[in-house]
């Protein structure tokens, strides 16, 4: 569709994989993955609510980034990371769309024509009606409950290697005295591992439980050569516990 | 192999999702995603008889499409519902093959270099012999067996979310008394549910089945939320009953 | 991060389905895949030793292809059978990489800089201290056990349908007395299986074990519209033996 409107535009996959209807895992890898990206309009799509009340959005950020995508909190913690929501319309136009609207598939008749539209010159203003972006729908992205010596995390998205991560900063774990080197425990419902606290893969052997700061600066759980999620059987929004061990 | 021989050409990968030697889904995923697609040329490879003595094929269709693939039934579904093959040539011609030509991988050896040829200037016509549209190889898709107050109906093809797509039309699904907001009684084999019709899955519930109609124009199956796939363990090819509840 | 520096670059996407961790197989396809490809600088990933001791490489092959990939043998074995290496540096130059690079990520913060740097005009030499080629690690590709009347083989790499290729070659199979047209006996552990040496999967009946020589000159075994994989109960790595029947 992007290319029927905008045929010279270059089109990026980002991905594919996000389990469907995982709104949350959608809006962090999209968060975590667009400071990385070229400045562009930037189309992500989960949307169980499709065909439904919640509006179709177009935001521009405050860094000239544009976002486009359902208005079920999916957009907002990029945008919000990346310095703010400077303009938000609901996309109404029916002339920028791709008629007739099926009740299921947006993805192909309302946000790819719009993102294609936007590149060509449309502005943003004639996609639709201006919304406040205090208005918008936000997803509750989970915090970690911190102790004395234990903090209770949840599990944010697990990559392809399983390596399992968690809304925990490497700054809140020092606080619970888990530096690089220390020994931890890893509690998942009654199970108790023994994991170590490493900068990397490699400064663990061979099936070792790591605990480690990710690539996206979130405390992670992996296996050295081996899958966490398999190993402790968890998945997006699962709790575990870590303490120093 | 395209960018070599036509290095300026862009390449849209549609899928390479199709599960191994189910032409008949490959056919119906081409014939629905085509018309939303640029007019170009369009390469597909389901080929379980590769090697063996299936004619490759280059068609020309009505609307200036060119399609590209086996003799198997593959493209003609799509090429019919777009105004029909004008012209079809058997791809014989080795000047415009990679030598040798491998057993097993005519997408590499045959299929996408013909492709990039005919971007570069070749002719239709130079590839090889022409061939008669009324001798193409054909696949039966199933037809549903619409009764007084059911049908009788196979699956088409399962999406990545479960969603299960059916031979009926919304207009055949309305013969037996099913319009949007019936309930609706789905049997598979000896199995029994309910279901509501509806216009898309935000009209039900959670762990609702819903009878909707795809954005290709297809009754389809839903499980808001969920997998049918999963649900009613079903997969292409299989049948089954939907009446009014 | 290759579009960030290097806007007008095209990216080719060969796969992203190698499995973790399983770097033969990554070198195998990329030996197997580069022939076909453009020449260009080629970026290679499986990195279980990320973080760690290994070195980011960059190597310029005898044919001018460029490979950037971690010192883990990952590149060698395609730059070997492409005329070798002329040319071979550590990635060392904090200047071409992502500031602060991470610990896991480095296909993000080293090795695809420096790939888009070089294309943007950036001389191997400035990324770092030039390598002697002999001192890089190289992966052992297993050798088969030829007998008067068997082969002991290991499975080099499993495709998407299942199919099973070996380290062995159509001359070494015809050594044994196995050519098209001949039956073979396929022991796998205890278990042992008759099949065909044939030329396609379209010689065989469907169902039937099929020895043949794949497209990048592997012997290999497929069920004729199944899974040899699945049937064997094999993987990467696991030895079994082929002998006339």
């Amino acid at each position: 569709m992007i290319k029927r409107i905008a045929p010279d535009v270059e089109v990026i996959d980002i991905t594919h994989g996000i389990p469907p209807q995982h709104v949350l895992q959608g809006a962090l890898v999209l968060a975590n993955t667009l400071p990385y990206m070229p400045v562009g309009v930037h189309v992500a799509i989960v949307d169980p609510g499709v065909g439904g009340d919640r509006k179709p959005l177009a935001l521009r950020g405050a860094d000239g980034r544009v976002y486009i995508g359902p208005d079920n909190g999916l957009l907002l913690v990029a945008a919000e990371r990346l310095g703010g929501v400077a303009e938000a319309v609901e996309i109404a136009e029916r002339a920028y769309m791709l008629e007739p609207v099926s009740h299921t598939f947006h993805g192909r008749d309302i946000f790819s024509p719009a993102a294609a539209h936007l590149v060509t010159g449309v502005e943003l203003g004639q996609l639709g009606p201006a919304l406040d972006p205090g208005s918008l729908r936000r997803l509750e992205v989970p915090e970690p409950a911190i102790g004395e010596a234990r903090i209770r995390a949840t599990v944010l998205y697990v990559d392809r290697f399983g390596n399992v991560a968690l809304n925990v900063t490497a700054e809140q774990l020092s606080r619970v005295g888990i530096d690089p080197g220390a020994r931890v425990e890893v509690e998942v419902g009654f199970e108790r591992y023994f994991a170590m606290a490493a900068r990397t893969f490699a400064d663990a052997r061979t099936g070792d439980i790591v605990v480690y700061e990710d690539a996206y600066a979130n405390i992670a759980l992996a296996i050295n050569r081996g899958s966490a999620a398999q190993m402790f059987s968890v998945q997006v929004g699962d709790e575990l516990r870590l303490s120093a061990a």
